[in-house]
């Protein structure tokens, strides 16, 4: 890239685009700000959280082509802060020369579940088993010719989003009232840890990633409930997982953030999960703990600016604040003065103005030099703050 | 403060009104956000930086007192980011029962220079000999007369800001042009180190303070070049230092952040320079430094929010970017490129579209776990990075 191009980025004829107006994108914007760039979000509902944060809020359907294209051509560089967007619209505006990033192909492989799943096997990455299914209505003859056995794990090809599109099927019963389309069954994988490591290239070739971080999971809910950096394992699983997430990255050609999403099975082996091509949950930890938290550095990527350290100043621990089971309406955070009260916890509340058990809510954060500590602290918030309606 | 009221904080009934939209108040917007705090903003230019960060920007004069007692009214806490507003507007509103953080009082002891250094003799508290004039053409008498001796520091009393007010006076000719109006001469303290403490204190009399920092002058220009967190001092002076700044905040009752810029003489005597009660420049490294930075917890001190822990992830330095001498007009940042491929740099653009030579266009914070080591990268960002124009 030359210099002149660079300094356009901070001058007021640069607009970056943003797909989606949600809770990732208002975190992205954060960070324009630091570098001073102006900024155009698209965006179906004109109370989304990105609508005070951006230069310029423009209302419109992310599936729709037309929406997506004539956003696309007034701006210099487009990202997303969702997967589902007219793909389409995004591919003729790469073929006229808009910047794109994560690219079209990228985008393509990723938002349906098959091909991603294809994806990897075609690369010879390592992921659990699965079938393919064009009608979820084929998965009870394929059971019955004994060509899938219980128990698999159901996932929609596309549209899944936050737990929403995925269903663990033990029997018949659990089979009823799953939504007709594509879908996959997948093997299902008894593991000892949920692993993901967030891997950031720019179109320099440039290629960073965050150390890995470990989901710790409720032991009865299955529910992910800390996201821990750095991850509390052997230094060789690390690093293989640290290599498969690289090799994704490199496979992909992504651009951007991608996190990498895997399990480390009972016999040490690695599997991918999933993948996401945008800042993600399991990179929350890094606004407080990180050198370089994963907005910024999303922007720095998508901007082929340098990459800057992904190295923790400090142990991070993320607890995600779901709506509790049991209210529904005007969302009330209980507690939070006294989980302001323990060393290092920063609350990070999305704005949304009613709850519904397990909505997402917001994130804390609880950064210490001593992890063990840091875990403590985390549960103890976990424990104390309720999110409830009044 | 009861639950319930705390609550309120998170609920959309709630808005915090903030006196003036600059680039110090863009910086407290972002950390309303985290608590998804509702905001209204009053600033004269439409075109401030807060226009897009704030919830609600509405245009008027901060010295006026119609604008001001009707902004407030609006409002369930109000907070300023510069000194200069209607303080009759604020003492009426707070006799109405508005909580006014700092204080109508700290302010009016504050915002002017006279008052501000008489308030410091009144409580015993160690500052710089001076003379108060109501006219500037008084101290020519006064030097004549014999009460008075060059060299001395010209302040104006009032309205003196980022080093316009101020002036070393050294003969006759230095005195030419003053402004006339209200100022003090200070005798010119030979100090080896510029100290400055930043206190904390929440209604419900919670009182933090943040680690000494120090700010590094260019050895020719006479210019700060650097605020190093922590101060490369003796436990000792900076003990005295914290504990002179814990007094001044004593004494003043403030709520909210009071700055401390203090003088450490030759023989190691703290003088007391002068107080900010807002978010200052020399806090700004605490954004990334910082377990709780200065932003976050003014806005939970003025809440009456348990306070956050002060100590420092990493050791910070930050950098004043002003403009070149010798460029005026659209501004470019030159070479941004080669800093961000520096360890540990984050870079702070305020968003101003005009350079001239000094003026305040953004700052740049440098953490590194080893100090010594960002102190050489703070210089090299300063030696790299010039703000000029096109």
């Amino acid at each position: 890239m030359s210099n002149q191009n660079s300094k356009n980025y901070f001058s007021s004829d640069f607009k970056l685009g943003i797909l989606g107006g949600g809770q990732l994108g208002k975190m992205l914007l954060y960070e324009t700000r630091k570098f001073d760039i102006q900024t155009k979000v698209l965006e179906a509902s004109k109370d989304a959280p990105c609508r005070i944060a951006c230069d310029e809020f423009i209302i419109g359907d992310l599936m729709n082509f037309d929406d997506v294209y004539n956003f696309g051509k007034k701006v210099d560089v487009l990202t997303i802060e969702i997967e589902n967007v007219n793909l389409a619209a995004l591919e003729k505006l790469e073929q006229e020369g808009l910047k794109v990033y994560p690219p079209t192909k990228t985008l393509k492989t990723i938002q349906n579940k098959a091909k991603q799943k294809l994806f990897y096997v075609d690369n010879d990455l390592p992921t659990a088993e699965f079938s393919r299914f064009a009608y979820a209505s084929e998965i009870e003859d394929s059971i019955e010719n004994g060509g899938l056995e219980f128990p698999f794990v159901w996932k929609a090809a596309q549209f899944g989003y936050d737990g929403q599109g995925v269903k663990v099927v033990r029997n018949f019963d659990d089979l009823k009232g799953l939504p007709e389309g594509e879908c996959i069954a997948e093997e299902m994988v008894p593991f000892k840890n949920e692993l993901a490591v967030i891997v950031v290239r720019n179109p320099s070739g440039e290629v960073v990633t965050y150390p890995v971080v470990e989901m710790e999971f409720h032991p009865e809910a299955n529910q992910v409930e800390y996201v821990i950096c750095p991850a509390r394992i052997d230094a060789k699983v690390a690093a293989k997982a640290t290599e498969i997430a690289l090799k994704v990255s490199e496979k992909m050609k992504h651009i951007g953030i991608l996190a990498v999403e895997m399990f480390q099975t009972k016999d040490d082996q690695i599997l991918i999960n999933e993948v996401a091509p945008r800042p993600h949950n399991s990179g929350h930890y890094s606004i407080e703990a990180s050198y370089t938290n994963q907005f910024e550095q999303h922007i720095r990527a998508i901007l082929d600016l340098p990459l800057g350290s992904t190295e923790s100043k400090v142990a991070g621990i993320m607890v995600n604040l779901v709506g509790a089971e049991g209210y529904t309406g005007n969302v009330v955070y209980e507690n939070m003065e006294d989980i302001l009260k323990l060393e290092g916890v920063t609350p990070h509340i999305y704005g949304k103005k009613q709850t519904r058990p397990f909505r997402k809510m917001g994130h804390v954060t609880i950064v210490n030099k001593d992890i063990a500590l840091a875990r403590i602290i985390a549960q103890q918030v976990k424990e104390t703050i309720k999110v409830i309606s009044k």
